[in-house]
């Protein structure tokens, strides 16, 4: 197929060029310097999580691990950066030969995360790690953020399933990567119909107002909707008047109608009068969807109201308030050559107030409690305590190069699940707090 | 290319999965019930401003008219559609023929907007206009949101330049159409060489604190990087003691360093103290360039400053606490047959609150006052009143399923430029307030 086609940033024939200019002049001069072959070691870090939330989420490992592999400089791409003299010839040689050969550790994607949590360690020469900066932290910096979100949603549904909507709401292909994150963080599905084709994610979904108003009155639209989608179907019913509706909805479906949609009004309730009414009229079995505008609090805020499901669009794919992450790309170690036996040495930007980090090439693991439950995120450089060498977080992603650690997105998902499972309870409370459990450094 | 080298949604082979499941099915009942060819109008608005903003930036019109152009249904997307069981035989058939045949009128891109403004006009059957609403929202909603942002940070900056460098911070294909509507907005430049390969943004970077901890020492770091890149670089200096950089900055670049750049501390005052010190050492024509969680509110404070250019990042492309725009798109009329004689009714969603609107298809103007000054959006659904003719914003971007509007960025760039300027001056004021100028419904 031909990128052409799709209407995107056609013509961008590999992830290499998302990345910041300012990775290849410094990969330019690092080169003419001699200092480009230096044994070096970047980590991916926060400094803090987004203010009130008490964890992190680790999402987006699975697609840094396909835009590394795809980091390729082909003639096009080269062709465009010596046209805009970008960097000399001697660089654009290097780069056309550029295949990621070094080793990448992380925490497995779905983990938890706390500040300071080293979350991806990339090793290598200077050269090639440096240029993977910018397309290894907008992946995780953007997933990340949609699956914290999507995470306290879910802990907030409990055991009500979660529709991800937001497809309308943000960039159309950070739609599929944020429907991909939401069911990381534990939504059951999307309307988004390329992340169900793209990631294997369950897709659902009926019908709109539009629908509605195509009809010349609501009967007709119900009707045309159920002879089409059967009784099983969805019908939305706060087009005009909501009871007048779910009166209709039953008497043309029947009671075996599937659902009901209420999009607007007081969801709590209208989803008391609703239920009642729908038990008055026989339909028990049929369940109420709300959307309309939800957040992880008016999610909450309807656990005692009769709603079966909840669609989530806005809230979701702009991350409840924070629709980034703070993660950086440190260089933490460095040795004096590309000799794999010249000590590391450890390298921090060393200037006043919030953006000092620490140095050194960093191992972490969850300390438990007990009774199995976390109670610290520890992060060292130096050897491992032995009593922590079973908990470690990091694992081998890449290795000289080549992924060794693909897994399905279910895997994930599960992963996460169990991860937060494993917090204090306090982790999923939704007031504003801090981090659940401290990271302490050894 | 093929766009599994993306590592990106790879066999999306066209834009119509970037769509909502229930428009497929709405679909399905529509052509079975015989509604489906009604003639319909569709627009794309907003109910109100993000909070406290005097204006909206209508931009992303040139990425709609691409995706509507590559909206097909291959036989790939087809087979998942089929295998999914998203829609029937019948439905399945007609999608494949599927080509927009319909009108599409609209703000052109750059344009100012106001609550109720009919940013697009989506005019054809509802078959073939229904389909397309998840994608022009996307589309819309995101970069509307950064340009609205962007639009705000060049007022604030006034005539220096400004830096788009928030790839980091988003989705890697978001950066991109970020960067175009950070240009829409005012920025000069972009630190993403995917929006300069893909959009011709002119891309600036020199080097990070990375390239400084890589090497033995500060010197040795500012001798490679002006040996590698010229005098004219710009030299990172605060990755120890700014004082000490700047000194050694101009000592190994000489006075005709291009520029220095500081990432951190109180940059008002470190502004200050380098351009005193670059000043004492004679590098008078060296310019400064901040950059460190800049939003427009920074940029405005640091006007006072000397400051010759600013980086934004974060706040930029997550629209400075406003990631998106709150764009429908909503059926206001349609007709009983595909007859083009058949009369419009105008059709809106009844129900009580914030979500109803207004049917009905409509034109709009910018009423000027006597100094030419815009003074209300009038938004009507009659004739259009002699006095307003010349004044009418909307314009044909597509006809008979053909884009007729295409044009240079550069354009879209000076057009929002002269539509800002247009407005009242409280317009550019940051502090919150309503809209610049009321709409008033006809």
């Amino acid at each position: 197929m031909n990128t052409a086609d799709l209407g995107l940033p056609v013509d961008v024939p590999s992830t290499a060029l998302f990345t910041d200019q300012y990775e290849l002049t410094m990969l330019q001069a690092a080169l003419k310097a001699g200092t480009g072959g230096r044994r070096s070691v970047f980590e991916v870090f926060t400094r803090r999580l987004p203010e009130g939330r008490r964890y992190g989420v680790v999402a987006g490992t699975g697609r840094v691990l396909d835009a590394v592999e795809n980091f390729r400089f082909d003639a096009g791409v080269l062709g465009f950066l010596r046209e805009r003299n970008i960097v000399d010839e001697a660089t654009l040689q290097w780069l056309a030969g550029y295949r990621f050969s070094g080793d990448i550790w992380g925490y497995p994607e779905g983990e938890v995360c706390f500040p300071g949590s080293p979350i991806l360690r990339v090793e290598g020469s200077f050269a090639e790690c440096v240029l993977l900066e910018t397309v290894i932290l907008s992946i995780l910096n953007h997933d990340s953020a949609i699956a914290a979100a999507a995470s306290r949603m879910s802990s907030a549904a409990g055991d009500r399933p979660l529709i991800e909507m937001g497809a309308r709401r943000t960039h159309e292909l950070a739609a599929v990567a944020a429907s991909r994150a939401a069911y990381v963080g534990g939504f059951a599905t999307t309307s988004d119909l390329a992340a169900g084709f793209r990631y294997g994610i369950p897709t659902v979904g009926t019908s709109a107002h539009a629908f509605t108003l195509l009809h010349d009155n609501e009967r007709d639209a119900f009707r045309a909707q159920v002879d089409s989608l059967g009784r099983g179907t969805t019908l939305l019913v706060d087009t005009y008047d909501v009871t007048e509706a779910v009166r209709m909805a039953v008497e043309i479906a029947g009671p075996d109608l599937g659902a009901v949609r209420i999009d607007s009004g007081d969801l709590l309730l209208v989803a008391h009068r609703v239920r009642q009414q729908l038990d008055e009229l026989g339909a028990t079995e049929t369940k109420i969807v709300v959307t309309s505008d939800l957040d992880e609090y008016a999610i909450a805020s309807l656990r005692a109201a009769p709603v079966d499901a909840y669609g989530v669009g806005t809230q979701l794919v702009t991350g409840s308030g924070h629709p980034t992450c703070s993660m950086v790309y440190k260089l933490v170690a460095r040795a004096h050559s590309a000799d794999l036996k010249a000590p590391l040495e450890p390298v921090a930007k060393k200037s006043l107030g919030a953006k000092s980090s620490v140095g050194g090439r960093k191992w972490a693991a969850r300390r438990l409690d007990e009774h199995g439950v976390a109670e610290a995120e520890v992060v060292g450089t130096g050897p491992v305590p032995a009593e922590l060498a079973d908990a470690q977080l990091l694992v081998e992603l890449v290795k000289g190069g080549q992924v060794v650690a693909r897994e399905p997105l279910d895997a994930v998902r599960d992963r996460h699940a169990a991860a937060r499972a494993g917090l204090p309870l306090s982790a999923t409370q939704l007031s504003r707090g801090e981090a659940v459990i401290p990271t302490e450094y050894l």
